[in-house]
């Protein structure tokens, strides 16, 4: 993507000083500033890279005063780094949503649907039924099957596979390799020590502004739904199992596994490698850190969890503290047993 | 799919009482039923609905009697629960296996067959010299390289990769994104610090009746073979490095690791998250719990393992109930350190 | 792949005693040996399989003396065992960089570029302004976006996905699923506890000779770069966060994750199910069990690190091994409590 520094102005109500009509395409730190790059000069530590940046343009605070001849040019604006990152959406927001048709060859089945300027990639596959927004990303690769719903302005990556019957809805990302609605885990035993499939007719539903990370698998529902509702953000490689239900605005960070039909509240924040037993509760506003297991519901709002078994957090340290000198405990008690 | 209600009162050897060329295409709750939807009353607590619902039709015990009038359809069999057990089986396999032919466009190379009844989806690609049995379901986007073996009524789902020389057997599942037969992680340390490549030129057998869940790996055998062997059950993203050997009807959760050349017996329950290292076995029927961690061989049968080093289950607990109170015991200590 | 006895001779420099026009195609235990597989007799145990096998060929040393008639062809070089490494290597590379030309459909932006004898498989995508070396090969339903530069002899094998501006160096091998370049997991809390995605603008390069391992996951920096050194080895289903730095011949087992901004030194040796947290850094020469936990910086270089919170792990084992008995402790204590 190429834009003026006229048109960036003006996407940032700034003011030009140069030569509004040069053309601009990377973002660039200041000190590696480079000839159609455009960057940015908030912290005074880095003023006197601007005397010597190559950036065809910088983006400056409106009282910024030269102490030197400036060659690059400049966009004055209320706030500098306001600005920039204003200019780092707009760009990042761009970048996704400028590809527009179809890339052939690419497979859709003619009783789907798909809203106005929308895209999809080539050897991507759309089944039966699926009813798709507007402004939908289907990147090349990827795998939608029958019965699929997707709301507007949703984005999904290269290669992703998702399953049928999965409703997905608006403003969501779902990046590469993602898995959604695949066979939950659900066997049942037999007498002669044998496992018969239990059917898995469920789906998943996935709210509006949804993020679910690289490679990461959401099983569908045994019946009924598997349920990630707005909001919420999932990191790489992360396993969600059938019938789980994730409550608003709560993120999961990688490698964290929930087993099945567990409820997670709202708003928690669940660190990495972290295991949560099937069938059990988390109350809203948890903190769980890294690599706890959890094992049993947690009935009290906005507590903080950690360790092997998962414990209030100032506890676990506490008795990790002293375990991490336990031959130093054993000695003191040994002392006592010599005595008399 | 689609059925008159009398073609599913045969499926289930029932009898209909009402119109039985009436069409149902879905499995709904009572509670939930909408047109089109079949349900079942097994449950006396569920009895009102039955007067309510909007099912087009309903699974009834032989012995059902209604106490007011019912406007839906009913199919009596013998037993309700087990009709809709059955008919919900019937569903799931009539789902998976009725798609036949081939969506183009696929790849599949000319020195390679599949046997009658087949399926293969847009942008699958199949190498050379592979033999696929009948009724083999190959998705959209499924990876299969040269030399792979494939026994009937198997299914590989979307986006699959089977590297080559891979061996898979009947009645299988692989779900979308697995990887089977990547090279397994081996490398000679070189005296200058790096290390060299050691060629994985074995391959993977998959018996009989295994499910491998959404975004697992397996690796191919250094020479030999990775084996897992008939019945067993994987879930999502595990890892099986190389030469590891899965016994019989063993089942494995979410995001479990087995090292090299690991022997699992049959009958084994491993939870999820487990770690087990390299070169040991684990004997038949043992069972290990979320986020174990195994370094050495487990030898006696049936025994329940459990720990960051994996102890007997019992014996954890009750070391792990002192430790969330080790500064309860410290504070003991020092008062007898106190005495005089 | 097929060579003629005469040819593999000339590989190993050796000599041939029996037919050098016979054809071998496969590599054979010598015991298990079959028309068509060459083999190799190393060890003086295996000996008596030589006059029994049906290989087409045995690979001995230039000093084996047989006892009885042999029926098979020889090939005598210095040392059998080196020879037979020597021809493994030389059938593994072969069997890798044999593949060359166009399998279609594939899809590849008229703005990007392929150096010679490279590979591009069936319904890989390649888009804008790559630029990709000489004896690359791309193989199936592998995605590649806009402005990615490969080295030359790199391979990515089937259903990776390299995103938009990746770098990737020489003689790399990416396996199956791999992710490279997919946002890092970025959010800002928003005042009424929804997030925000924050731009991921940055990529991720990949030097010389690195290996990743099938359904990993690398992100992109949020500005600048995530990078992997020269020489790196990544096994499957690690997690590799955004701006993370891996230094070079670092060894990375299976599911372990590491947080954003952290940056691990060269010569590491890191277990399997690791877990670092972000923003600290890990000494040169630093070896890491299995399932540890790492959440502050490592100093000291050539330390081993294990345990749930990692610490030396000679001081875990010791503290864990009284862990394995506290109960005993306790009693021991509760011994004492009960002197007057």
């Amino acid at each position: 993507m190429e834009f003026t520094i006229g048109q960036v102005a003006a996407i940032l109500q700034g003011k030009v000083e140069g030569d509004e009509t040069q053309k601009v395409y990377r973002l660039d730190k200041i000190q590696e500033g480079k000839e159609g790059g455009i960057s940015f000069l908030s912290n005074e530590k880095y003023q006197s890279y601007i005397y010597e940046t190559e950036a065809t343009a910088v983006i400056v605070s409106e009282n910024f005063t030269p102490t030197k001849e400036i060659k690059t040019n400049l966009i004055r604006v209320k706030d500098a780094y306001t600005g920039f990152t204003t200019l780092l959406e707009a760009y990042s927001q761009f970048s996704k949503m400028s590809l527009v048709g179809v890339q052939e060859p690419s497979y859709m089945e003619s009783s789907s649907e798909m809203g106005e300027n929308g895209f999809r990639g080539a050897f991507s596959h759309i089944g039966k039924h699926c009813k798709i927004g507007t402004e939908v990303k289907i990147h090349s690769q990827v795998f939608i099957g029958d019965n699929v719903v997707i709301g507007d302005n949703t984005i999904i990556h290269p290669g992703a596979k998702i399953c049928s019957g999965t409703v997905i809805g608006t403003n969501c990302e779902i990046h590469p390799g993602v898995v959604i609605g695949s066979d939950g885990f659900g066997f049942a035993p037999q007498p002669d020590g044998t496992y018969k499939p239990i059917p898995q007719i469920g789906n998943v539903i996935i709210e509006d502004h949804v993020s679910i990370g690289a490679n990461t698998t959401i099983d569908c529902a045994t019946m009924g739904s598997t349920i990630i509702k707005r909001g919420v953000k999932i990191d790489n490689l992360v396993q969600i199992a059938h019938n789980v239900v994730i409550g608003e605005d709560t993120v999961i960070a990688s490698q964290t596994g929930i087993s099945g039909s567990t409820e997670i509240g709202k708003n928690c924040i669940i660190a990495g490698q972290v295991g949560i037993s099937g069938h059990i509760k988390i109350a809203n506003k948890t903190t769980i850190g890294a690599k706890t297991g959890i094992s049993k519901t947690i009935k009290k709002e906005g507590e903080t969890i950690f360790g092997y078994i998962g414990m209030e957090v100032k506890n676990f340290l506490k008795s990790y503290s002293i375990f991490k000198n336990l031959d130093v405990l054993e000695n003191r008690l040994r002392e006592l047993e010599k005595k008399p």
